[in-house]
């Protein structure tokens, strides 16, 4: 699981961010500033958070400007705080001031998801709970979002419906139960990363357990919309149910493992955590992070 | 209540959503359930939220189905309460279950910017003011998220960079204080649909006024991140300005009209509406409205 | 012959008709056919009638598979007969097995609806009489009926409510009586297609001509439930009525037109035609015409 | 199988038709009629005939005025004379006019329904057939036209292609043959409501018996276009291959049942039934039944 | 560069194609590849060539799988050198198999039609003449073919026997000689985008010249079969006859131009641009152009 | 293998080819020839060539004129040398003129496949070799086209994806290698006419050789791309697998066969035939054929 980005697979993006906001040209630039004046724009944190998207926010520039250069002082996943200046970009004037609303755009957005992550991490700190994030991700930004959950510190959930199987609360009412699903899924053993299935109260646990297919995928069992309090019994009841797997075969990398979502803020996070589940994943980290604040401050070169 | 949208302007969206999604393949899905089989999914409010969105969310399983249909009960623009059922969609059980993530992720995103623009204009009520959003929107939704900001009861500011003349403090740097950049835009005058000039104290407003180009172009002065008290006086300051120029030929519909942005939240938005100011636009309508909470259930036709 | 139907006309209604035949999934179908086999439908006239509806019979299938062709041999408004194969369709086998019936469905009625009108037209032919539909038509195929009625050569008469006044019966007996009706109505006179009156008797007649808005709308009496020999002293009363008005001004584009309805069948429509009326309209062309039988044959490709 | 229907099933349905007929909307009615005038209209039957189709008729004046009442006399189900008057409503004035024709022409199709299908049983009375309906149904009324089936003293065929599996003359092309199809849907037995193959002659009946599955879905066997005197050798043939076997483990609950179907008019459905077997399934109870005629006479309340 | 194409006027082509190629279905594709499975498809260019179709190319897949996106890199008219890929297809691994050869049938002979279009554009670089194509096209590919003229830099002769007159040796000899055939066209003068026509040697050069029609359609004359030095005799005869027009009401619009045709190659083609020409019309740049080599690499998505 | 063609094959075909190139009428032939005047038309060869479509040729007339007949000296397959005159038809001198073009496309465009068809042909005489068409035709003329092939002397290869199992690169890269590939067509064995398999090299082959299913389906192996030198080597591995294989129960009927395909040209393909392969397919036969010379001359009767 890397933390950099190949840039191609953020330049469409970007290309149609610009189309979409340039529309039939930017007037006011192109009327108040000559077309070979060159500039220099700085970067600067308004308030505190974590940093992440500098690559697409240079490739902005050098999209509409291909002799941009940039000095850039600090990295994805650093802290800033108010004031500080990761980053400054030497390029065409016109560039600087038709590309800033685009750039600023997605470096906002995926520092806020950055920084909302890594809150959430500090709150789990020293247990073994990891933050995960979900496929609630703004459409066509999955991949930059998934990112910034790792620049946070988090861990990527599912990258795509193949990448795993999570059998989820529709599958299995579409299946006829818990057991039915579970059957269905034999044939697919072995051949993917990992293998999940929703449960919602601990009835639905024990049927999962009854059912788990004795195989070669990972399994983990979510928890979902559940009190930490039934969260906390439910990895006993799996504690149990491993112990009564030992035996001189048994590995412990195949252990079962629990996760827990659904109603999951920062107030509680560490409630899940110490109720012992591995994974604790958040829709909120995509889907509902506030972008965070941000200046381009232009000035000529 | 607001112009609809044209499908052909987010049918691309929603495919590269899908395939963003989808991956290799929803391994899930194709193993649990049948390829011919049929369901249908209900979608329910889990908080109270404005719809938006509606349309986008049922093309995703037109796309992947076209023999989907739905019924449709509330509308894009209508207020809902936790429980509330807008659409029930019948469909392929297989395109239902694959199509779920990427239809909700949309739909809770844009409800999500209509139901902030909402609690916005209803803090403003009955004043003159009027809620705009910005260009501060997420890649790619640009069309979308201005949609659902019309829908919750707001105004759309520029829809890109050719849509009106904005002078902004950058501008300003670059061409040497407002009056050199006004001085630059005359050329333009009368060619666009309107021209605005950002301010950031007093004394930028009154070399504004001094400057401001005697043509047929309507002017907004936008008020950067003053506070509540300044923007009033600026406010005394541009009627002191009109009723200079009021006599024989005097057209009422081409006063200077008055923007405030920055550091507006829902908590000091009426201050700003009570000082007397026309336009008042948020950033965070589009680039920091939490999703709101909808989900799809999913069962056997 | 006949102006053509804009599928998404009724793209929507053969969705819904998919969606209620095909319930959770055609069983029988998918478990006998592979996913990607190819076939060949024949459809076969198994009695004499008129054509009219193969756009919608294609698009049925086209839904279910897009990449589904036609041979495109006979179009809306010939005459078949039986053993005649107007279209054959290739696409997926198990789209033209599920959608089948709801292809025929809509055919078989839609020919009946043409075939029947053209039994009636036949009737009239060479008196100066046009076959008229009426409102009765099927809940949900109004604009398809009336098109079939096209095909069949008759006309058609108000497509709703809003184009064109026709103040019946229950109108009158709510204003209290022809005079104070057409009394009520002169507002809406030149604003409307045409303006048409119920008259159930001579003395209703003579109350009509007697209180006729003198405007530029055309007018027609709508002669409701009377015996042929009542309908020619009917057509009488108006040409003598008309000779009244005749003078240099006289526009003879103008002059009141007469419709015939209630109780009109194959047998005495001749009768009608021959008493004089401009206009006879017929509510079983729509609402009580037999479906016509018509067969898909399918085969593999 | 209940006789009673759910209005939301059916109101989706009255909205589309009104939204049809409405047009722009009812010019002739809101220029003659105040808004607030109320009023009274009576339903007449004008020919002898099965009532079906009351509930749906009142929602439509319900839709257009939530302060509609009736007066219900005769319920669905009951024979009704010329003269006799069902029901009463009382709303404004211009729900009554505007609402009439949709009203009318969904009660007049259903009650058209639910009469031929009574004179279908009465044919067919003190045999051990009962009459059936088919999938020829008017699209978006499927539901509407087998509840007026059962009214009419009919038994609902399929409701829609998942309900159970009949194999057609079609399938049987697809498969190679009636041995192909039979062995093909082995995987589904068990998990239907019944299962159902068409036999076009004696030949292929001996076929099914030959290779019918010895499972535990009730199955029926359709003699398509037969004759009389060739189905009651198909009777004769069936129960021979059922006295082979009786046994101890014999349920009579699961014998094969045969289904008669195509070419059966009133003139000789009692041939058929006298024939023995056990289902009479007749298309044109849908397709074709004619219109029947009642009025609805307003006036002022 | 050019005119697009509107998807409606292929897609019924693209339609067929596939019917004829998919035959009873791909069972190589169905029986190797799961339904749900999806893939990406890489075009790459196998030898130096100018693109045009990669719309319709597209459009397969998205008949085949309405979720099919593609990122486009390169755009009708660029010229490719081996290796460069100019687009990548995801979509559902079958439909990438199965479309791939119609897609590449297609694209390939479009594509070889618009390279050889531009070879005889650069061999007549800077001379005043035009590279045309003619109507000898492929049978159903009319509109693609002279649209990938357009793209390789061509100009469009009549599109159809409609668009203009162009009498040709058999009408000449249908109608007795040149000066009867123009003769015969005076009715339509005025009424036609253009009038032509076609002679064989400077005789009935005399003859066309003496008889041209004295109207408002522009007029060329077609010099058909002639070597390059009649060809500059026939330029200097026409110059001649233009002299003796010219006046004060000459209009250099309307003056006669010339079109050379047969047994023109890219061998001799700048001799006749040389001698003087307005027009050079190519037959082979439809029937005869090669197709160009593109391949298309599927890989797990 | 027939080599005569049912017109119902390729009439649909010359009436969308007629619409085409008629637009809205042939302005020219409509105003110069009167409707009554009948013609006749002779075909003339320029240049030696195959003939091939002689049919469709003469069925475009008698689209435009049932009247049309024909004086027929020479068939398709025989050798035409410059002057020779195949054809003479008499017709109305309009449908003579008007259909010249749309019959000439085709005709010249089939002779064209068959006269490069029987020059491949030529050089592989007394080879064991034989000559095939592929999947490469032109969109809509496939069936045409693979009759010019025969007509040539050419074998056609598979005339769709669903006449023989065809394992290419693309399969093997999406199953994941040729051993997975062949494997997973084990359910399909003995119900296709033949299985074929594409290797690049020698490795490969050697897979396809371990692996190849011990079936009743003939089973081919297409050496693609590869030099005659490794064709040879290819040629002695399989002539080895086969000696391994022989025995009392051997059928040389059975034995695998070879095929060469990719950069085969008319000055290399007797190096291919000569290493010993039994089949060469060629694209070039269909996709780059270039038109042959036929001219229509035409004269009053």
């Amino acid at each position: 699981m890397s933390e950099s980005l190949d840039p191609s697979s953020y330049r469409e993006l970007l290309r149609r961010s610009l189309a979409e906001d340039l529309g039939a040209g930017d007037i006011t630039t192109d009327t108040i500033v000559p077309a070979g004046r060159r500039a220099r724009g700085q970067l600067i944190a308004k308030a505190p958070l974590v940093l992440a998207g500098i690559d697409p926010f240079l490739e902005v520039f050098r999209l509409l400007d291909p002799t941009a250069v940039a000095e850039i002082g600090r990295k994805d996943g650093e802290e800033l705080l108010p004031g500080d200046s990761p980053v400054e970009v030497h390029a065409l004037a016109r560039s600087l001031l038709s590309g800033e609303r685009v750039a600023l755009n997605l470096l906002q957005r995926l520092s806020g998801v950055a920084t909302l992550t890594r809150r959430f991490v500090r709150e789990v700190a020293r247990t073994g709970a990891q933050i995960l994030d979900t496929r609630k991700t703004t459409p066509g930004l999955r991949g930059l979002e998934k990112y910034a959950v790792r620049v946070g510190g988090g861990r990527n959930h599912r990258k795509d419906l193949a990448e795993a199987v999570l059998i989820k609360e529709n599958h299995i009412r579409m299946a006829g139960g818990v057991a039915a699903a579970l059957e269905a899924m034999q044939p697919a053993k072995g051949r993917v990363a990992w293998m999940e299935i929703e449960v919602t109260n601990l009835d639905e646990l024990r049927d999962a357990l009854a059912h788990r297919p004795d195989d070669h995928s990972p399994i983990v069992i979510l928890l979902d919309n559940m009190q930490p309090t039934q969260v906390r019994q439910a990895v006993e009841q799996v504690r149990h149910a491993e112990d009564g797997r030992r035996g001189p075969a048994y590995d412990p990398e195949k252990r079962i493992r629990l996760e827990a979502s659904g109603g999951i803020t920062l107030a509680n996070v560490r409630q899940f955590a110490d109720a012992g589940v591995d994974w604790i994943s958040v829709g909120a980290l995509t889907h509902s992070a506030p972008a965070v604040d941000l200046s381009f401050e232009i000035e000529p070169a």
